[in-house]
This record gives C-alpha cells, sequence and structure tokens, in this order.
C-alpha cells in the first residue's frame, strides 16, 4: 500500500541524548525504517558504532552508518526550525506540552514551509531529558498511557512517535478492496432463492415465520455487503442443495 | 494525565505465537503495561519463563508471571468473541484488512457488550502468522508503515498496537450495544458444521476446493460479526439440510 506522504520524511530528525544501550541505538534505526524516517543524530552515545546495535537494526544499518554523531544537543539542533522533546509524563507547566498527535500536527505545520527542518529528541534511559535539555525544546511532547506505570523504552518511545508520525502524515485513507460489490438485483435474486430453497427442505415452520427470519437474512447479509462473487458462491451453493429432494 | 478508559483492558489479551527470542515476550510485557494492557497468551513460546524475558520486561515481570502459556492458537483463542490478526502488509484480499485505529474500532464495537473479549494476535518473529493461523481471525490488522522496507519486530508491533488501542479508547466515544456477538468458539462451531454440510451436499469439488471456499466463508462471517442469535439460525438451517441423504 503506497501512501503519500505530505512532506519529505529526512527533514525530521530523531535526536538520541547520551544513550547508554547501543542496542536501543539499533532498535531505534529499525523503528524509524519502518516508519520511513531515516535522520538519526546521536549525542556523545556510549558505544557507537557497535555490532550490537547493528544486529539489533536488522536491516536498517544504513540510517546507523548515517547517523551524525555530535558532542552537544546544541549541535545536534542546529539549522532546526522546532525543536520537540519527548517525556515519559507531564511536567510543570513550564513548557509548551502535548500528546503525540498534537506534537504531530506542529511538525506538520512547520514542514509546511520549504526547507525547514525539525528535531524530536529522547533523553537517556534512566532519566529522560533533563530540565535544561528541555529548556532547548519549543514543546514537550508526551506520550499517553498508563498512569501508573510509566517506563517506555526509549526505542519503544521512537516506535510510537515514528509510527503516530507517518500515519498523521500520510492519507489517511485506506485502499479500497478492488472486488465489486453486489447490486440489488443481485441480492434480491439471492434472497429470493434463499427464501425458496428454506422452503424446500422445511425449514420455516411456526416457530420459525417465513417473514421474520427473511427480515432477518436481510439484515445480516445487508450488513456484511457481500461482494459480487460472494453472493454468486452463496448461490452454488443454494444450487447444491437442491438436488436433495424429500420425495 | 489520568484518562477514563472505556472498557476494562484486561478483556483485551495479546496473543504471542511461536515467539523464539524471549527477550521479545520481556518487551512486550513492557510495551504493553506502559499502555494499560494486562492479559497475555503465549502459544507454544521457544523459552518461557526466562531471566532475559524478566530484564526485558523491566518492572512488568507481573505480566509475564500471569502469562497463559498454550499449545495451540485455538486453545488461546477459546471464549474470544473478537479475533484480530496483525500482519506487517496488507495480503491477497481473502481476509478483512484494517488498519490499526480500524482494528481498535471494532475493538471498542465488541467491548461494548458486557462480558465479551477480544483477543489481537502477533505471529512469530521470522514470518509473523501462518494463513492457517489468519484462518482464526476474523480481521486482518495491518500496521501502516514505510513500503520499502517492511520489518517490524513483534514486540515494536505490540508497542504500536497498544499505544494506538491506548490513545483510541480513551479518546472516542464508546457507545453501548445490546445484541450479543457470536463468541469465536460458536463461531468455530458454526464453522465446522457448515463445512460438514457443504461436503454433505457435495458441494466442494476441484473447481471449488474446500480450503479456498473455507477461507472465504470465514472471511464473509467475519466481516458480519454475526450474533449469537445469527449464528443459531443459520445452524437451525445447516440442520434441516442434513436429512436429504443422496442415498
Amino acid at each position: 500500500m503506497e501512501k503519500e506522504m505530505n512532506y519529505t520524511f529526512d527533514k525530521v530528525r530523531v535526536v538520541m541524548v547520551n544513550t547508554t544501550e547501543p542496542g536501543n541505538i539499533g532498535a531505534a534505526a529499525r523503528a524509524m525504517k519502518n516508519m520511513n524516517l531515516s535522520t538519526l543524530y546521536l549525542v556523545s552515545p556510549k558505544t557507537h558504532p557497535s555490532a550490537v546495535a547493528t544486529a539489533r537494526a536488522s536491516g536498517a544499518d544504513d540510517i546507523l552508518t548515517n547517523a551524525v554523531v555530535c558532542d552537544t544537543l546544541e549541535e545536534a539542533l542546529a539549522d532546526v526550525h522546532l525543536v520537540i522533546g519527548a517525556s515519559a509524563r507531564q511536567r510543570n507547566v513550564k513548557w509548551r506540552q502535548m500528546d503525540v498527535v498534537g506534537a504531530c500536527g506542529e511538525i506538520q505545520k512547520t514542514m509546511a514551509v520549504e526547507g525547514q527542518e525539525v528535531a524530536v529528541v529522547f533523553g537517556t534511559e534512566n532519566s529522560g531529558l533533563s530540565n535544561e535539555e528541555l529548556d532547548l525544546c519549543q514543546i514537550l511532547m508526551t506520550i499517553p498511557g498508563n498512569p501508573n506505570y510509566f517506563s517506555l523504552n526509549v526505542a519503544s518511545a521512537i516506535q510510537v512517535f515514528a509510527y503516530q508520525h507517518y500515519v498523521y502524515s500520510t492519507t489517511t485513507e485506506f485502499e479500497k478492496s478492488t472486488n465489486e460489490i453486489a447490486s440489488n438485483i443481485e441480492l434480491e435474486g439471492f434472497y429470493a432463492h434463499l427464501a425458496q430453497v428454506l422452503e424446500h427442505i422445511d425449514y420455516f415452520e411456526e416457530k420459525r415465520p417465513k417473514a421474520l427470519l427473511m427480515r432477518r437474512m436481510r439484515r445480516f447479509f445487508g450488513r456484511a455487503e457481500p461482494e459480487k462473487e460472494e453472493v454468486a458462491i452463496f448461490r452454488g451453493i443454494l444450487r447444491n442443495i437442491k438436488p436433495f429432494k424429500k420425495d
């Protein structure tokens, strides 16, 4: 299913700050590539590059190879027009806060202007972003979830953002099935045939009045919106019931 | 941020089939707990329980401890009213397909009836769910993403679903329904009965192979989400076809 994206995703960079586990860097690359993101910045990673990260990246190692390593967060944010900091929970009201959908809306607005870039910043495994790091962000993006347990792995947080960003920025219209729906005439023909066969097998009786049962059949099949081919299958079945005459 | 949930999340079970890496089971538990899901079923996991899974669960080890281990997928789906299979990509049109948001809408509808349960099934790391496993699902849930690289880790797929499910069910209006949907066991009983009767009337033949036709029947009836009463009506019809023996 090819979806049209509203803008070039390589202008949306993911920034990982002081990541300690190289496996998380690899998992982040994989999460990103699955959702069409490709630009990764690493601020003072403990270990990079590493075989562990490459293994976890599982074919997304081009993102690791092209990752930009910086000494400071400021460096990683140079030339960026919007900086969003990810946080596991809401913080004090110092920052402008929104959930992932809201943040994606802001990204879209920023990307609407040619040449602009966005950074989404994820903190270290143990404590997330520091207040000083958040001071460099214009928006604090909170990821909704269990209020009694919030311990999202950093690569999982990137996965959630990347997924929501992909869904938000692509048309949400789902590819229509090409199977043709049965016409009203075909459906009526089927109902008539069905009623006839049900008579034939003595299905209708006092406790199962024809009018009521046929109404329920119409309701059921109407809800399923049968395709032409499906109606043909059901009629084939009905035709096969016929030969077994009672007498 | 405390949000009100529309229904009890413990009635939405995550089913992992033939998981080979215990680390993925732990990561799945963590992903679930972050998004308030708690019910995990493991179908023939390669290694469980394991220290690796517990370490990766990072405080979500209660979900691992309470995980139900089953030998077969059928066992894991008993008593469930809606079965959703996760797939990395769209498949042939045999199954009813929708994206994660659409699947969450179906879950919400099913959960609107008191006492109903839902299963969301995730396949093995290398190849996902088999066609035979998908035959047990009413809906194929596809996770949108990069059409040129789709290699979502199974725990990441669960993270995406769990996030979307949390967001959907905390932000979408809930509507209670009164008609009870057929359970998975009832549906399976109906399909078995249907196949038996179709054999009986010599419906299957070379041009109408049983496996294909039964898959189409599952797709059709799955889409219609039959109510208990409707399944009872269809079984009544099937019973009436029986007396007309060929010889």
